[in-house]
């Protein structure tokens, strides 16, 4: 069976999923929506698909399944309309910057029966799904420790800054996502430190730009994650997990890996200046295992309470920055979350 | 302007080549020839392509240009043939194991006005490339000494070995390319040694699994190179250029790079295991290459004379070893590769 | 002019200082004394020193100064007497595990105009030099973030930790006074997490072996802490500090740097195993720097305060987990640190 | 029992011994002759020593062994009268520029039952004894090939090099003598090409400054040694070795293991610049070697036969570069060698 997609959304990371779904034998691209005409027709013209309407691919008999790239404000209504047409769908995240709103939209997915796959592309790198592998396979003993260090290789403008949630919810939400899957249990408090060491600007927006944060399981495990909107020396993503019985680390990543030696030392080049470069891989992968679910009827992860639980994490981190204290997860998601959440795994 | 494809060849290399064509938004796969009709069936399928016979290539109006990945003892008839035909001709490396056949071929190529470039994808790794920019931006000065490691995971079967032409003209000869682009004068003599330490059979069909090559320029410049049919770790490709105000090398290539520690130390994943895996980006950048060349009529590089000059320092390699001592290049060359050599580069 | 040493205390760490003291040619190792004959005797004989009562060597005139490697609960006391005595004094740390009683002990100090210095080593560790060095010929900017790992290559015996004050006063205490040596700003709160993964022993007398630890300055720098009892892969000790132009690391060391490949990947041995042999060079450096202080009369430091401020951030940890809160540091001091604390660096 | 030193030479080298002498419990530094007066007397005060002349250390009953520092020239008859005077021998290398004057003195020591070590410090080194130790735990299989690289940071005066006997008897000696240690199994054939691309002045005086030298043994089994004048980088010493099983190298050593990141990459520092601060921990172990060997009466090893061994080497490559062919070692050693040269590894 040949899965037919409905693109929504022919932005930039749109094109990537386009690609995406082009490379996968598997697949076809049938239609892409956009609400700027042009950009729907130079996609859809580059890879033999049509410009549809969203309403048409709602209604369309030849989609089986929908890429959400629109922007976040529409993710959720997308979800619920195309849970309801009976589509399998991949959102980006996040699903909404607000936990209830989400917490709706996961109620009509769940009623429908929907597939609903959401996109922590992270968990498809090979380099961190080398590292998951390490753990599953027992060579580090029983997981105690997380340690993940993200940083942006520069701020983004602050009209972004703006509409995005905040630091937590926006750039945090992908190291929260990833030290949930690699604990293998979930977080139980989270403790939190942000500042404004980057950009003044963004401080007046409301946001920050540095942050430190603590995460903790029932069982004593940790993990801590540390932020920046800055890295004079690229995409710093570094992932590192320590065991009962030893530890694996996943190293950062360069477009080319030389050393240049003379009277200054030894010289590598920066690593990648751009999540799109960094991340190539994992974007092709993340559509070829939303494929094989659809292909195969099975489960989707992450799912769409792994989305509500990055939320959460995110809204649990901003209120103990503003308290000064650890704040329980569950203040945030209240009795939801704890039934179901590891089922999609 | 698109390149229009001819593919001579559906195998293993073939399908590489028609992937890089295919995704060349310059370029156009139109036809597949194969001796086997359904390795051409499958292939051109694939990519919309229609099977043709070779005849049928040379004489059609609607190719530009060819790639030759058929068996090497075709290369330079078909190499003739197109040149005739007025085709751009890209050719898998060697033209022909034999020195004399490689210069008649060439002297038809000269005649035509052709143009031909021959596959030596090395010159196209990014990280090669990256270490020849090194020089060309002047980092290291002067180029003085070029080490290249160069070993494969595991000894190719005897029957390979056979028609192979021998360590140097099949293994080696990258890596002879790889010390004339990288030293930047042409070389003036060849000393080699070689055994068999891998496989008994090896040296009983005549061939050897094990060598050692020293090259020197008219100027004094040095490159070594150490061979091996066998390395457990993976594939070893290992360049480093040592010049007089620097060095610059290039770090051998692994699949992902974690690492995990534990009381045994800390162990990083082997290298790729398969030449194909570890040059993918660099098969992909030489068919753009070459688009480019046929698109702009620009010279092709790697041209005929790289690929004639290449096989005569893997002719000399072996009388050196069969004759103990320091032989010279233009014992095997003549008069012809001195002039025009170094032109297409 | 040569410093002439009384060594307090002949155990282990007592022996590595009578090594420096003796190699450093501007300092003579006059006299040892310990409770236990033997001890003394041996370690006195080795280096041709004399065998000393505390007392004697209180009085004496050969003596310049002190090393103070005796239990931990007769450090203040000691210290209180060798000021009054005129002596120059290196005590090991910590000078007590009660904040108050550092505090009346480093008045006495103060009054006397006595010279004491703080054995944190790890300010004399060539890597850790290097890395401060880099921040103080501004190589990075202005410093955001420090990010310190930890970890013991395996928990000491219950007894041990019942007499430690604790993981925070006894481990992570070298820590904070890294932290705050790098950050260059003294540090306004502290957020701790911790829990028992390693030994349920641990647990039971009332201290934790796995801690996270985050701090925060006035101006909103961070650092964050990870500690564990455990690493199966040796002594975990990295230190990297992210500035606003870059960013510079201290790696790990290891006994030897060789690396072994296989058919199971690439392994370097483990790290050292001892904080004595990771950090030989850094104990000679320290009484270098000790002995230099002597001799110029200038201030020492690390310096008591040095010492009572590591110490009220390892008690603000302490009462941040007990709370689940960020404890600000002058909850802890009150009012003296704060005036002269950065004067000694 | 202490072993009794005297040094001979109080120059440059023979101050690293006399610390390496002293440092050592089990030996005592006794008496230092130098012609000149004053470096005698500096170096003895300095470690409680006497001065005397050469022919009082010869005749001394307190003497059981000497370090010969001398300049080169004087090594042969030195090491002949101490043998004849029944001490222990440990002496610089090369015992002589001229082979058949080690024969002879070699001779000598044989006759008079001699203990004599030559100083190759390098198989004291650390990480090459790492090295060692992981083909003779076999670790990596069978040896195949051994890959050296040994650059120094600069070149020499030219008044050294003139006195020097030549790169190959001078820098490569070393390097030859590892090759040996490493392949365990004598050279048989030496072929090697060397140039001027340093110095002119070096070129002048007769001498190489760049040379690449590929060796053989009878097996088949391979060694190539890469040696330049000159490395802007600092004091450039990796081993490599392939056997079939696996392989293992020692990785270069820095004085600081710090990496800075910014814009232009990620930064290490500069190696070693000088020999003395690379193998300092080599000179110690190897005089602790030494003193192990004469309190034990064993054989000591690196032995005269291994120094004569190194210098055929050296030798071999000189007239294999100035006749462009292979040299069999046997040319040079003749009939000697073959019989015990390994017996005192």
């Amino acid at each position: 069976m040949t899965v037919r997609f409905g693109l929504l959304g022919a932005g930039r990371i749109g094109k990537v999923h386009a690609k995406a779904v082009t490379a996968n034998p598997l697949a076809r691209l049938v239609a892409v929506a956009d609400a700027f005409e042009k950009a729907a027709t130079d996609l859809a013209g580059q890879y033999g698909a049509e410009v549809r309407s969203i309403d048409a691919i709602e209604k369309a008999d030849d989609i089986d399944a929908v890429v959400i790239c629109t922007p976040t404000d529409t993710h959720a209504d997308l979800i619920e309309r195309f849970a309801r047409a009976g589509k399998a769908i991949f959102c980006e995240k996040p699903i909404d910057l607000d936990v209830e709103r989400v917490k709706a939209c996961l109620k009509v997915v769940d009623a429908e029966g929907a597939t609903l796959m959401v996109g922590f592309n992270r968990r498809f790198d090979p380099h961190f799904q080398a590292v998951k592998q390490a753990i599953d396979e027992d060579r580090i003993g029983e997981v105690e420790m997380v340690t993940i260090v993200s940083r942006d290789p520069g701020a983004p403008p602050v009209d972004y800054i703006k509409r995005s949630g905040g630091i937590f919810r926006d750039m945090t939400i992908h190291d929260f996502d990833m030290a949930r899957y690699l604990l293998g249990e979930e977080i139980d408090t989270v403790t939190a430190q942000a500042s404004v060491l980057v950009d003044e600007a963004i401080g007046t927006a409301g946001d920050y730009d540095s942050a430190s944060v603590m995460l903790s399981t029932a069982s004593g495990k940790h993990a801590t994650i540390s932020n920046s909107r800055r890295a004079t020396y690229g995409y710093d993503q570094r992932i590192e997990v320590h065991g009962s019985e030893g530890a694996v680390a996943a190293e950062n990543q360069r477009p080319v890996s030389i050393e240049i030696a003379n009277g200054s030392g030894y010289t590598r080049p920066p690593l990648h200046d751009f999540f799109m470069t960094r991340y190539t891989e994992a974007y092709a992968r993340e559509i070829c295992a939303f494929v094989d679910c659809v292909e195969s009827k099975s489960a989707a992860t992450p799912s769409g309470a792994d989305g509500l639980v990055a939320l959460a994490l995110a809204e649990a981190a901003l209120k103990s920055v503003k308290e000064g204290r650890a704040v329980k997860v569950s203040e945030i998601t209240g009795a939801l979350a704890d039934k179901s959440v590891f089922q999609g795994r």
